[in-house]
This record gives structure tokens, C-alpha cells and sequence, in this order.
């Protein structure tokens, strides 16, 4: 093994050190007045409940899963013994990042808003480092996962043929993304449906019919509301992210694995994606600290503060990463550098789109605004229309970044010759993608620990001026907001391709081991050659066959159906909400006087207990799809149900996070005072758009970033199943 | 060729000439009233305006494509030298089709309206035999053009290679589609603008604005409104359905070529979908003659007679079919004839689940309806959610059909050895589901022919027994309607299914033709399964091709793009009428106390105009992208888009379908008095949903249908660009 690799735990080591630093230095950070304490600790408990309540839950499904992987592994014989440790792994870590996230940002949300009392700039650096204890747990115990696994495994491994070793080390590392997956699944399902159950029970019954403002500690659900931005935004999009940075490593490992295979550059091309993950991160550390500004900074200053850091480490991992693979002496080293500048200019570019169809700054979401004149119809089918056409241009950037990471690595041999080379450059761009993470996810948690300082200071009565810093911060973090979304569904399309990729090494590994056929692994000889055209063969994975095309069309159903499930689960659970508010209103004299309390706590049990139970049927879907189409349809019906999942579930994300992003902006481009302003028919049109969108774009849209993902994880770890259990 | 063979003109003859004489029955009616034949005469003026102005852009357009068509025939050479012709004819019949059916409707209405001041069942005879125009033309006109070219070709087209001469044949049938498909998408995309343009700008000023009730005449966009239901109700869905059903026929007769080539049994093979389309019309025939019904009718019974006519006909074809494979001496003859019984039934059971999913009698509609009490917002998130998972039932049902279809059809053999009797088998399902398409036709015109019935004993101010039959009448016109929508939907997705098989055929042929490989056509030999073998490796078209990838994703993109242009088209074309009629309430005196009659030929004119500019550029982005791909990304990019647009426009379709006709009736239930009734608040949040679904189910929805066939039509026929021009 290279001595490099040891860069890995460094690096896991620095994030994880820096994390613990940035956290101890908020909490050094005072509260301020009482009432600021008392809100802060109403919403910590909300959150602290929740996420109990939420991790018996995921216990309960991790045992279950755990005892079927064990009988896969040790009964079955279809999976190797480590595997169920590996998944375990990965979801305990996934749910410490989610823990330690949270625990962060609900520390946080006071301790900004005072710190908003001294000067704009250090409620900035106080929120934005208290993001980056996210950012750094999350990419810190992804590399700390994969570096013990690593070296666990390469020294309990024997060698075997050659080559085989590392692929049966990385295809076992691989299924740990299954562990993150399924905790990513109830974190954003659940978090999802909590945070719009809480805001949209909130605002139909507080702004509309009480006629009271937002965060208005009158409102009883105003607490839930808070607790949600924490559980959805913060822990639902930590752990989203934590399973795309670790999945895109690991599928790469294993696609460099298979590509080097018979090599000597073979070590060296499962350690590449580890390495510039490594180096990202230490250069997301550096970029953090470039983040301040001055008092009275407009908008746009605010924006550039933060892009300085952003692109700062953006700028210096493509100089570092050519540095990686030239020193790792990869041949074709400028043609994987190439993918991995296409996945991270890909990424930049789908964050950007996000912005132009979702910022009032801009022609798309000021039609929208403009819509409202006939109506709430009108507004409804305006967003609607062009939310669908936005999901163009992503999927456009994603088209040309395959194409491009793929030729780049294979020197544009798009033939069979090309294909290992290839697909390794797709998985080495969703790398590049996310090498950054560290820093791009602190800007992500940034936006909720900024909303619950503004929400704070708003049901602490701060001073005005203090509640105009706390605005700009938020405003600032409606913007990450809406790129980090973007960003994040980018990511998980292009770690599902690079997943699925890894899915057909894994199809061909099983058929090594479980149907004695020979497995040739010097790689571009007409050896390989003809052994692909065995396995396209025998599993008929092409587009004549009517099982691919069934398996098709059951994953764009599965995303449809996902889709509409946790849509209506919002709206079910909102309605809870609904009632529970209007019988706290009805029935706790002085509520409205503001002279009583209302009971938040019962909100937040409301909200908990709702997600809990609605997030169950989807979540069920997500996870028996996979196996029950293995069974009945094989591997060609998978590989279809996979294809089908990740090109339409995509589609839709970018479809409901674009439409639910331009009517919340449509609503704020009207409430700043253009066509009618506040209160105006034109604005009461707009509110219902925003209240639609509220689903789209914090539950239904973010879920499918998980279901695309976790559909290809759970036929990764079931891949024993189609291939020697299935009907057809 | 066998002398069974002229059954097809025959049945063709019997359509055209029962089309006739219902027509001539009809004009002998009276038109009743003056105020009666005045509406009519404006409704009648109005269509035959738009159907002028539209032929006037499809002329130009076919004048292009033809152009180009015989730049490829007889320069380049990668058609063959029929293809510009039979091209040209597809798009004659089918205009010609539009042309004749909504004649019969608009000659129909102010007649029924008339019957119906003498009885129930005289009003219902009258409609539904007007329908039955309709239904009648387009399949005798389809199997006239069919019957004419196969004569034609047979005679002209010399024998070479054995089974060469009848692949030639029924390849060069094929592109007559590609008429039909053009025609069809001016017609549905045209018509589903203009319909919803005058219907929404109607009801945004006139119900919502000024407060005057429906088909009001004082509102200037009423008759506007009622041309809309013909020429998108009446000549879009026919021009739809003459498109499936000619597809159907043709990409099985080319399958059967391919199936059955150097057999005794390929002349039947091709015929055999011929046969049965003919019958299923002869049986068609014979089924609108049982159509009557007794005075005082309910729902129920009305619906029931309906029912009789349509389930006699597919009842008997089950009988029939069997008996014409058994006749024509297919091996297998019982498979086949089970893809035909699979066909029909998916048919009927799609029809089902869109009713379930739309009806008020049925728990989601009612739903739906319930979350109104908590304002627009809400029913719309409900709406959206039930439309999203509603999509599953008739992908499920599709999934059970092909994989039954292809079972049956090979012996549930579903490697290469299978796969031509497979495919075959997928294509005599959709034959079957289309089989007795001319009284299935019948049902779906009658619908706006009875709406604009009701329309004009509203305007005629009939009275109340009179507009209570009119009211039966179209209450049983929305329930056809939903089960015709979810019909004409499924029956798109399976012969673009059947069209897709036809795709691969028609790339072995070029093969064949430029790339000068042997083609080897004795079936289900090893030779034949090496000649497979070299065309999936020849061509990648794979799941692990990233060119296959990117079409898939391309293919989604097209969906979403076009549903979204189609949905923003009809909110700007709305907001032209909107302004139209509030300009004529504003400056034309007298328009609400009922003295001056309004302007109405002026707002006809906008719907019109507006149709007409906002269709153009959906309509090239469908005639394009496929030949963009095929010029870069070549067969895998082209295969790869065209499962992706298949897939998932169908689901969009039904979702958007049955979410626009869930909240339709959601509107309807409440207005029947439940939840608060008509004025309620509820009442006002279901005609916002009402309102967001006109353009989903009337206008997006259904030229879905039409952009699935259309991408594989225009493959097909441009099949040598991807062979011989393309990039990559």
C-alpha cells in the first residue's frame, strides 16, 4: 500500500479536530437575555426529542436489515462475512455526523443572534463556523470510516489472483453506503415531512386565519417550525450529503479496482478518489477561515464573502488533484484530471442554473411573481410550467458532463474498449464534485442556523437593528439554500450513475463466484473484450429486452409514487398540525393576549410523532422495490429499475426543488414591495404558491436525492439475489 | 398474398360507408330553434376558422419535412424511394379524418340539443352516432390507406433475398406513421392550447371576475370554449388515436416481417394485425347500433348502455381473433392470441384505474375534494400527490402486459432465442387494446359532442326538462372522457412500445443496406442469434453505454421541457383571452345587460392566433431532438432517448391526466352540494384546483401521447442519419 494513503486519516483527523475547535469556540459564545435562552432550549429540546425518537426507529429497521445481510452472508452464502459490519458502520457514523450536526446548529441559533447584537460580521463568522462543525464532522467520519476499513481489510484479505484482492476490498467497502444510505432515507424522509408539517400547520393557521406574522412565539406551532428547519435542513441534508461523498469514493475505489485490475497502477487507482477527498477537505478547512466581512455589507458582499472560501478551495483542488495523480504516476493522468474538472465545474454550473430559476433577481421567478395578477391558478401553473422546464438544463450539464468525464478518461472510445477506463472517469467526477464538501456543506447548514438566529431574535423582541443583521444572514442563507439544493441533487445523480456502474462489477464479480465462470482481468485485450460480451449476454442487459424496459418503467413508477407519497404525507401531517393549533387557540385562554405559553411541546410531539408514522410506507417502498423486482425480473430488470429511478427521479428533484425555490421567491419579490407589495390580492396568490411548494422543495424533491441512491445501494448489497434467486 | 387479405378494404369500405349514412341521419334532424342554429353557426364558424388556420401551418410544414424526406430518399439515399409519399398520405388521411369528425360534431350539437327536447334516448342515439362519425372515419380511413399501400407495394416491390421483399414492404408502411404523427401533434398540441386558452381566460374573467355562470352567452369567450371541446376533443383525440392505431397495425405487420422472415408463415404474419383491426371494426359497427337507452335513464343505466355497445364488440374480437389466427395457421396461434386477450384487457383495466382515480364516486377524488377546507393551497398539494402516485397503476398494468405479451407470444423465452416472437407479440397486444378502436372512438367524441349540446340549450335558454337530459348526457360525457383519456394514454405507451421494436428492425435493415453486412433471416437458429449478438455490440445499445445514459436522460429532459412548454403556453394564451374580454366587458356597452351581443369571432380569433404561435416551438423541439441526438450520440443515444421518453412521459401523462381530472370533479362533487356546496369557500379552492388542472389534463397530458409516438416515428424514419452521420 502507498504511503500516501495515510493522507486519508490525516485528513479525517484535521476535519474532525477542526470540527470539535469551531464547536467549542461557539459555545464559548454567550446566549444573551433569558428569553433568548428559553427559546433556544424549547427549540434544542424539539430537536433533541425528535432525533430520539427518530434513531428507535432506525434502530428497530437496522436490526432487521442487519439479521437479512447476516443471512445473506453466512447462510446464503451471497454476500462476504464483512458486510453486515460494514453496513452497520456506515450508518452509525452517518447518524453521529447527523447527531453532532444538530447539536451544533441548535447551540448555535442564540449564541448568533447575540452575537448580531456586536456587529454583522460576527454573526457571520459565528454562523458560518457553526455550519462548517457540520460540514467537517460529515466529510471527517466519511474519511475516518473508509481509512479503518481499508486498512483493516487489506490486512485481513489474503491476496489472491491478481488483482482480485482489492476488488473484493473495495466491492466490501462499498455496501458500508448502504448503512448511510438507510439512515439518509429516515433522516430526510422524516426530517422532510417534520419541517413542512410544522410550516405549513403553522403558517394556514397563524398567518392566515389568526392573521399573527411568522415566528410569532403566539403561534404554538412556531417552536415545531423551528425544531424543523434543524431536522430537515441541517440533519436530513447532512446526511443526504454524508452518503453521496462517502458512496462516490467508494463506488470509484471499485470501478479503479476493476479498471487497473492486473496492473500495477491498480493500488493506486482505488486510493486516487480517497486522496482528493482528503486534500479537498484539508483545503475546505483553509477556506473557512477565509470567511468574513465588514459592517453594512450589502447582499452581494455577503454573497462574495462566503464564495470566497467556496471557490478558493475550489480553485486549489484542481491544481492539487493533477499534483495527486501525477505523483500516483497514473497513465492517462491529464484525462482523469479532465473528468475530475468536468465533475466539479458540473456541479458549479448546476448550483448556478438553480439560482437563475429560483432567485427573484431573475426573469423566471418574476413571471412567476407577475402570474399572480390573475390569481392563485395562474401562479400555480406558471411555476409549475417552468419548474418542468428547469429541469432542463441540469439534466442538460449532466448529459455533457458524462459524456465528457467518460471521454476524457477513455480517450473518447465510447466502444467496449473504452468502458472500465470510462466509467471510472464518471465515478472520478462525481469525486471531484464533492471534494469540496467540507466547505460547501457549511455554507448549506449555514442558511437554518441563520433562520432560527433570525427566528430568535424576532420571539426575543431584539432591536431592529439587530433584526436587520439577523435578515441579511438570512437572506444570504435563502441563496445557499437554493444552490446547496441544487448542488446536492446534482451530486446524488452523478454518485447514482457512478453506483450503478459499480453495480454491473459487482454483477460480474457474483458471476465469478457463483457461477464458475472464468473472470479475466487484464484489462483492454480482447480477453476482457469478449468476456463483456458474455456478460451483456447472459444477463441481456440491452434495450431490446422487455424485462430492461419493465425495469424501466417500475423505476420511474417508484419515483412517481415516492413522489405523491410524500407529498400527501406532508399534507396529512400539516393537517394534524392545523387542528392541534386551532385547539390549543380555542381552548388555552391568553394565548393570542400573549400572556400565556402556548404548548409547544405537544406541536413537537405532534410533528415527531406524524413523520414518524408517514415516513414509513415510502421508506418501505424505497427499500422492497429493489429486492422484489431482483426476484422476479433478475439483473436486466434491475439494471432497468435503477436507469429508470435515477433518470426520472432526478428529473422531478430539479422539477420540485425549482418550483417550491421560485414560488417562495416569488412570494418575497412581491412582499418587498413590487406588484401590490404585502398584503395585495396579488400577494395572498403568492402565498398559496409558496405554501405548494413548501413540500416540493423541502420533502418530495430533496427525498429523491435519497431514493436514487438508496435503490442503487440496496441492489448493490442484494446483487446475490438477481443473480441466483430470480424468476425470469 | 392470401384472399383473406381483402377483408381489410372491405371493413374499410363498411366504416367509411356507416360513417356516411350516420352522418346523412344526423343532417336530417332539425337544428331546432334560431337562437339554436345562430350558436351553432358561430361554434361551426369558429372551428372550421381554427381547423383552415391550422391546415395552413401544416402545410408548410409538410411541405419541409417532404422536402427533406426526399433529400434522404433520393440524395443521400438512407430512405427508400416511397417514403415521401406514403409520408404525405398518412398526413392527407389523418387531416382529413379531423376534418370530417369535427364536421359531424359541430353539425351535431344544436340537433341533440333539439332531441333532446323530445326524449333522453333520442338525444343520446343522436350523439353517440355523431361520435360514431367520428370514430368510424379514422379507422376506415387508417385501414383504407393500409390496404392501399400494401396493394400497391406488393405489386411494385419486386421479390428478392426470401422475407427481404415483405420487410421492405411493411418498413416502407411504417413511415406513413410518421404523416399521422405530424398531423396528430399540430392537432393535439394546437388544439390543447386553444381549448384551454378560451376555456381558463373564460372562467378566469367571466365565473370569477364578473360572476356570470358558464356557457353564459353575455361572456365573449363562451363559444370560444365550445370550439375548444371540438377541436381538441374531437379532432386532437381523433388525430391521436388514427396515429396509435395505424402505428399499432403497421410496427406489428414490420415485427411479423422480421419474426416470420423465410417462413411460409410471414405473408400471415403481416396481415395478421390487419385482420384483426378490421374485424374489430366490423364488430364496432355492430356495436353502435346497440347503443339505446329508455327515458328517465340513471347514470348508472346510461352508462350501461354505453357499456353494451363497447364490451360486445371487445368480446366478440376475443372470439374472432382466435379464430383468425387459427385460420391463418400461426404457429403458436394460442400465445399470440393471448397478447391479444393481454392487449384488450390492459385496455379495459387502465380505463378502470383513470375512473377509480378521477371519479367523485371513488375515495381519492373525495379526498381531494375534503382537503379544499383548508384552502387552495392544500387541495393542490393533495391533487398533485394522488395524480403522482395514480401513475402507478397503469405503468403497473403496462409492466403485466409486456411482460405477458412477450411471455406468451415465446413461450416466456426471454433470451435472443425469444426475442422476435416476443417483440411480435408485444405489437399484436397494442393491436388488440386498439382492436375495436372505432366504437371506443365513438364514446370519447360523443363526449364535447354532448357538452356543446348542453352548451346550447344553456345559450338557447331551453327549458329545464330539456337542459336536465342535456345534463345526463354530459355528466356521462366526463365519465367517458376520463375512461378515453387513460385509454388513448395507455395504447400510446404500448405501440411507442411497438414503434420501438420497429426502431431495431428498421437499424438492422440499414445495416443490411449501407453497412454491407450479411443478414441472415432463417429464425431462431444460432445464425440468427450470432447476427443479434453483433447488432447489440455492433451498436452498444447496453446499460453500461454512457451514450445510452445520456439518451435515457435526454429523453426524460424532452418530457419535462415539453410538458412545461405546453403548460406556460397555455397560461400566456389564457392571459390574451383574459385581456380580450375584459377589453369587450369594458368598451363594448350593453354586453352584461344581454343587448349587444359580444365579440365573440374576436376572441375565437386570439384562441386562434394564440394556438398557433405557442405550439410552434414545443412542436420543433419534438420533430427535432430526435435527429439532434441521432446526429451526435447516433443508435445507442436514439435507442437510449426513446426508452427514456417513453417511460417517462407516459407516467407524466397519467399523472397529469388524472390529477386534472381528480380535481375537476373534486369541483363537481362539491358543487353537487357536499362539503359546503357551490359558493362555499371549499367551492372557491376547488376552482382554483379546477382551474391548474384544465391544462394538465386537456392540454400537457394528452400531447404527451402524442410526443412518445412522435420521437420514435421520427427515429424510424430518419433511422439512416443515426446509422451514417452521427458524431460519436
Amino acid at each position: 500500500m502507498p504511503v500516501i494513503f495515510w493522507l486519508v486519516p490525516i485528513a479525517s483527523l484535521f476535519a474532525l479536530g477542526f470540527a470539535y475547535y469551531f464547536f467549542k469556540q461557539m459555545m464559548s459564545h454567550d446566549e444573551g437575555t433569558d428569553m433568548m435562552k428559553n427559546i433556544a432550549n424549547h427549540v434544542r429540546k424539539g430537536a433533541g426529542a425528535y432525533l430520539r425518537q427518530q434513531y428507535k426507529v432506525v434502530i428497530i429497521v437496522f436490526a432487521i436489515i442487519t439479521f437479512i445481510f447476516a443471512i445473506m452472508a453466512y447462510v446464503l452464502g451471497i454476500q462476504n462475512p464483512w458486510m453486515p459490519f460494514a453496513f452497520l458502520t456506515g450508518g452509525f457514523f452517518s447518524g453521529l455526523a447527523g447527531f453532532f450536526g444538530m447539536k451544533a446548529a441548535t447551540f448555535a441559533s442564540a449564541r448568533v443572534a447575540h452575537a448580531c447584537r456586536t456587529s454583522l460580521d460576527a454573526g457571520l463568522r459565528l454562523a458560518f463556523r457553526s455550519g462548517a462543525v457540520m460540514g467537517l464532522v460529515v466529510v471527517g467520519l466519511v474519511l475516518l470510516d473508509i481509512s479503518a476499513w481499508f486498512l483493516v481489510l487489506n490486512w485481513a484479505i489474503p491476496e489472491a489472483e491478481p488483482g482480485l484482492k482489492l476488488l473484493t476490498i473495495t466491492a466490501t467497502m462499498l455496501t458500508f453506503g448502504m448503512g448511510a444510505s438507510t439512515q439518509a432515507l429516515f433522516a430526510r424522509v422524516g426530517g422532510g415531512i417534520y419541517t413542512k408539517a410544522a410550516d405549513v400547520g403553522a403558517d394556514l393557521v397563524g398567518k392566515i386565519e389568526a392573521g399573527i406574522p411568522e415566528d410569532d412565539p403566539r403561534n404554538p406551532a412556531t417552536i415545531a417550525d423551528n425544531v424543523g428547519d434543524n431536522v430537515g435542513d441541517v440533519a436530513g441534508m447532512g446526511a443526504d450529503l454524508f452518503e453521496s461523498f462517502a458512496a462516490s469514493i467508494l463506488a470509484t475505489a471499485l470501478l479503479g479496482a476493476a479498471a487497473f485490475a492486473g496492473t500495477d497502477m491498480q493500488y493506486n487507482a482505488v486510493i486516487a478518489p480517497m486522496l482528493i477527498a482528503a486534500v479537498g477537505t484539508l483545503l475546505s478547512i483553509a477556506g473557512v477561515f477565509m470567511v468574513r466581512t465588514r459592517e453594512g455589507a450589502t447582499q452581494k458582499e455577503l454573497l462574495k464573502s462566503l464564495g470566497i472560501g467556496v471557490n478558493t478551495s475550489a480553485i486549489l483542488i484542481v491544481v492539487f488533484s493533477l499534483a495527486i495523480l501525477y505523483l500516483l504516476g497514473m497513465p492517462n493522468f491529464w484525462g482523469i484530471w479532465g473528468a475530475i474538472v468536468v465533475g466539479l465545474f458540473a456541479g458549479i454550473a448546476i448550483g448556478q442554473s438553480t439560482e437563475y430559476f429560483t432567485a427573484s433577481a431573475f426573469k423566471p421567478t418574476q413571471k412567476i411573481a407577475e402570474s399572480a395578477s390573475t390569481g392563485p391558478a395562474t401562479i400555480i401553473i406558471s411555476g409549475i410550467g417552468t419548474g418542468l422546464i428547469s429541469a432542463a438544463v441540469p439534466l442538460g450539464i449532466i448529459c455533457v458532463a458524462i459524456t465528457l468525464a467518460f471521454g476524457f478518461a477513455s480517450g473518447f472510445n465510447f466502444t467496449d474498449m473504452g468502458l472500465n477506463m470510462g466509467l471510472y472517469g464518471i465515478g472520478i467526477a462525481a469525486v471531484g464534485m464533492l471534494s469540496t464538501l467540507g466547505i460547501t456543506l457549511a455554507t448549506d447548514a449555514y442558511g437554518p442556523i441563520a433562520d432560527n438566529a433570525g427566528g430568535n431574535a424576532e420571539m426575543s423582541k431584539l432591536g431592529e437593528e439587530v433584526r436587520n443583521r439577523t435578515d441579511a444572514l438570512d437572506a444570504l442563507g435563502n441563496t445557499t439554500a437554493a444552490t446547496g439544493k441544487g448542488f446536492a441533487i446534482g451530486s446524488a445523480a452523478l454518485t447514482a450513475l457512478a453506483l450503478l456502474a459499480a453495480y454491473f462489477e459487482e454483477v460480474k464479480i457474483m458471476i465469478v463466484k457463483f457461477l464458475d465462470q472464468p473472470m479475466m482481468l487484464i484489462n483492454n485485450t480482447p480477453a476482457i473484450d469478449a468476456q463483456f460480451i458474455d456478460f451483456i449476454h447472459h444477463y441481456d442487459i440491452h434495450l431490446m429486452n422487455p424485462l430492461v424496459i419493465v425495469g424501466i418503467l417500475i423505476g420511474v413508477l417508484s419515483v412517481f409514487v415516492f413522489s405523491g407519497m410524500t407529498m400527501n404525507a406532508v399534507g396529512r401531517a400539516a393537517q394534524k398540525m392545523v387542528d392541534e393549533v386551532r385547539r390549543q387557540f380555542r381552548s388555552i385562554p391568553g394565548i393570542m393576549e400573549g400572556t400565556t405559553e402556548p404548548d409547544y411541546a405537544r406541536c413537537v410531539e405532534i410533528s415527531t410523532k406524524g413523520a414518524q408514522q408517514e415516513m414509513m410506507v415510502p421508506s418501505l417502498v424505497a427499500l422492497l422495490i429493489p429486492v422484489v423486482v431482483a426476484l422476479i425480473f433478475g439483473v436486466a430488470g434491475v439494471a432497468g429499475l435503477l436507469v429508470g429511478t435515477i433518470s426520472s427521479g432526478f428529473a422531478m428533484a430539479i422539477f420540485m426543488a425549482n418550483a417550491g425555490g421560485a414560488w417562495d421567491n416569488a412570494k418575497k419579490y412581491i412582499e418587498e414591495g413590487n406588484l401590490g407589495g404585502k398584503g395585495s390580492e396579488n400577494h395572498k396568490a403568492a402565498v398559496v404558491g409558496d405554501t405548494v411548494g413548501d413540500p416540493f422543495k423541502d420533502t418530495s424533491g430533496p427525498s429523491l436525492n435519497i431514493l436514487i441512491k438508496l435503490m442503487v445501494m440496496a441492489s448493490v448489497v442484494t446483487v446475490g439475489v438477481a443473480v441466483s434467486y430470480s424468476i425470469f
